[in-house]
């Protein structure tokens, strides 16, 4: 069966306090040259068919249950297998 | 600056107790046609060069740090812009 990705991610605009305390832990530890970090969500999905049908679901489901619109965007959707 | 996505997820082997539920969600807000659910982690590391030093310590940073190599798999690791 398909398998499709979706990749969630906290808006630009919004503190990740998450990412900075990696951001912090990459300094301490010696990593130079990387600057912000930040985490979201990825979801794999097992479809039965990888249709624009089903694709067009995907995008539904993704914005409405697998966000939080108000404060993430879905920023990818792609079949990988 | 490039921005090194890091993808990572649980293993294969584990129960996905987030992910089953939204599987459940999924069927009881009837959208038809989608099995298993995974839920995994997606690291979006802002770096000042994107060259192969910089990879190949993105690398032992995603196994180190974004990872517990006990429960999860790093399954991609990728230059986006």
């Amino acid at each position: 069966m398909p398998t499709i990705v979706v990749d969630v991610m906290p808006k630009a605009e919004l503190l990740d306090p998450q990412g900075k305390a990696v951001s912090g832990a990459l300094q301490r530890l010696g990593h130079a040259g990387f600057g912000d970090v930040r985490i979201g969500k990825r979801f794999e999905l097992t479809v039965e068919t990888a249709d624009e049908q089903t694709l067009a679901a995907v995008r539904t489901i993704a914005e409405e249950i697998l966000s939080n619109s108000v404060i993430e965007d879905v920023v990818g959707i792609e079949v990988v297998e």
